[in-house]
């Protein structure tokens, strides 16, 4: 006799979740290899910028009072006395009627107030030593940047669990960080279940396809920040499988299934949490694709027990496994935004669960769209490599017609949101 | 005496370097590695999808004819006949008053034409042999998924230079791409000029900074997809440098400097570009920060000549070097997408220039909002890392009011756009 489950709602289930959701550890990674990775700590300034007055220009540091009376009909003459390239200081105090040179980047010598750009003086000489002229008065100031005018030092700059883009590996150089506190990927270990699956070289066979699901994961797994370790196939025989998943368990930190949780004869899923005493947090989701996603926790560790359809299975890691990963790098934005945008084609199934449609977002004078990607049939995957939104479509309606308001998670965003924000959306 | 430079426009400077765009080999890696990586060759379906009639859902294969008259008052019974696991196969045909028990993703039986839903079916044995009741009638076709319903044999299923997402990832592994063709990376050798410049792990000194830029684009150089090749910061010495910049062009396929291309007394690379005999395509962009980027081309290898100011550097990056990475990938999408957005804050520079500000977007409702990251000095370094994308502010106003339309450039978008699309938009 077949068992009958009861669906929970979405948001239950990722609540239910992310009650088991832990911090990993940190770990240090040298700059050059941070690039991608989540920080582990606070990124903090550790001094002003910038740390001391600079020339955001190439020209000439001058005494601002010197040019008071300067004008195109009463040009000012000054005698170049210096220059300083960047990184090197001048060691004088400059004088009336002196300037010196000055590079980008460079110190502001002693004496000077302001900086005349390049392109505003004339240079000449006069009794064998170089002169400028300036046609106009400079204030106190001018075209310097100011110690700390930028960030002071102590300041946080990034919090940890921020992902690793371009910017934030300049921040980290310029701060000294040779060697970045980085989040400890979590171990994900994937197994794929079904005696219909052939490997991805296999050729054909009457009934069979192609496992698709485990390389999928494995690629969402690094998308969201975790290091995959894919485990193989299921055996057929329920003892051995139970001890691959056991064994497994003693690798890894969180653990991927993918098919088998079904109520169908040969898913083995069920009877395995049960005689791993693991505890069930629930086995049926109010949605469309995915709704045999079941995940159970032993020990603390999570199992996520994902449908074996690849796009149930899609969504599923999206949704369930993606925020405890974040979680794990001390992220808290740990769950994909969810944004507003116009339905951009007809939807017109009737909708008795919350749906979830892989779709494309496309930006038509600053108004958002998601345009279903293709035929949405649950066990369809042509659709899946251009998608980068799910479209959520709630469930209760007879459908949906373009130009409705939807929402959309975006599942390339690496920026993210609370769990409160994501659950409230 | 200093050269005067001619600013040219960032679209014609953009379409000068593009010119000179190449594409790059083809290489294969294991399934397993190709996230993250370009398609070498268009990913093309080798068999239909579903390749053979099969069952979307657990339930019972059912002949449709023996339901015409089946009800809640008048309920159909059939013997369950055998069962088919998915992936394995019924060797029989089912005959009147038979079903066989069918699992998600099997191939339906040869004289069945619909499947009932084990949800919708009751079962019970009689006689000691397995039996179901059915309360309803079904059509030809119900819950069938018919061969090639969701992709024909041959149909290109992304194109060549795509990136490889986990959903392309699951296309390759269906479709029995062990091996997958991925477009070689170029290396980008990149070097750091600047006698300011101290490294990551040194103690700050007075004039000095530590030098970001170069570990930035490293990391710019991985987003695009290219192989960054550090070879560290230039000698002080002209001739030294001479030969660095020579010798670095024999051993990657793109190089890229920061600094030094400033009209500044201690800007080397103008004078090497002379040396090398190489053809400057420009050396002076209408456009802030970044306005002295220089790009030259030597023996159709092109060094791209950036600022070693790091927004400046930042900038000219995305703007240059990324579509020549991308075209390098085989892409036809090779620059960053331009979208229109409100502008979220006050930005009352007056703007003679070009600005590309860098910001952050948010969506609002429906709608796309771009707020500057914070004090758009272009020496900052502090806003670079919450910046999803560049405010483009055209020269020539007194600066822009919070509320106004703009236009943004996206920096994590994969997809991106034409060059034709960016240049007109």
């Amino acid at each position: 006799m077949v068992e009958r489950r009861k669906p929970i709602k979405v948001n239950d289930a990722v609540d239910r979740v992310m009650k088991f959701a832990v911090s990993g550890s940190v770990s240090y990674l040298s700059i050059e290899q941070a690039y991608g990775h989540f920080l582990g700590e606070d990124l903090v300034a550790d001094h002003d910028v910038p740390s001391f007055d600079r020339s955001p220009y190439d020209g000439f540091a001058i005494r601002s009072i010197d040019t008071k009376n300067a004008s195109h009909t009463n040009p000012l003459t000054l005698e170049v006395v210096g220059e300083i390239g960047a990184g090197s200081l001048f060691e004088k105090t400059v004088g009336e009627g002196q300037t010196v040179r000055i590079m980008t980047g460079a110190q502001i010598p002693a004496g000077c107030d302001a900086v005349v750009m390049l392109e505003l003086t004339q240079e000449f000489e006069k009794d064998s030593k170089p002169h400028i002229e300036i046609k106009r008065s400079f204030n106190q100031g001018d075209n310097i940047s100011f110690t700390g005018e930028d960030t002071k030092s102590g300041t946080v700059l990034a919090t940890k669990g921020t992902y690793i883009n371009p910017g934030i590996v300049a921040l980290l150089a310029t701060f000294g960080y040779k060697d970045v506190p980085v989040s400890s990927k979590p171990k994900i270990g994937v197994i794929a279940t079904g005696s219909e699956l052939l490997e991805v070289d296999e050729a054909l066979q009457p009934g069979k396809i192609r496992n698709s699901n485990a390389y999928m994961i494995v690629s969402q797994i690094e998308r969201a920040g975790g290091q995959p370790v894919y485990l193989g196939q299921f055996s057929d025989d329920l003892s051995t499988c139970y001890t691959q998943v056991k064994d497994a368990l003693n690798k890894v930190d969180f653990l991927i299934t993918t098919g088998g949780v079904s109520v169908g004869d040969y898913d083995y899923l069920p009877e395995i949490y049960q005689m791993l005493g693991a505890n069930v947090l629930f086995n049926k989701v109010g949605m469309r694709p995915g709704s045999v996603t079941t995940i159970a926790e032993k020990d603390g560790k999570l199992l996520f027990g994902l449908s074996g359809n690849p796009s149930a299975c899609y969504v599923g890691f999206e949704l369930f496994t993606r925020p405890i990963i974040r979680t794990y790098l001390h992220s808290n934005h740990q769950c994909l935004q969810k944004v507003s945008a116009t339905l951009g084609a007809d939807f017109l199934k009737p909708n008795p669960f919350d749906r979830f449609v892989r779709g494309y977002l496309s930006y038509d004078e600053g108004k958002l769209t998601a345009t279903p990607a293709g035929l949405d049939k649950s066990n369809v995957v042509s659709s899946l490599g251009m998608a980068n939104v799910l479209i959520l479509l709630p469930g209760g309606t007879r459908g949906y017609k373009r130009g409705m308001n939807v929402k959309v998670i975006l599942l390339e965003d690496q920026t993210g949101t609370t769990l409160e924000s994501f659950l409230s959306d």
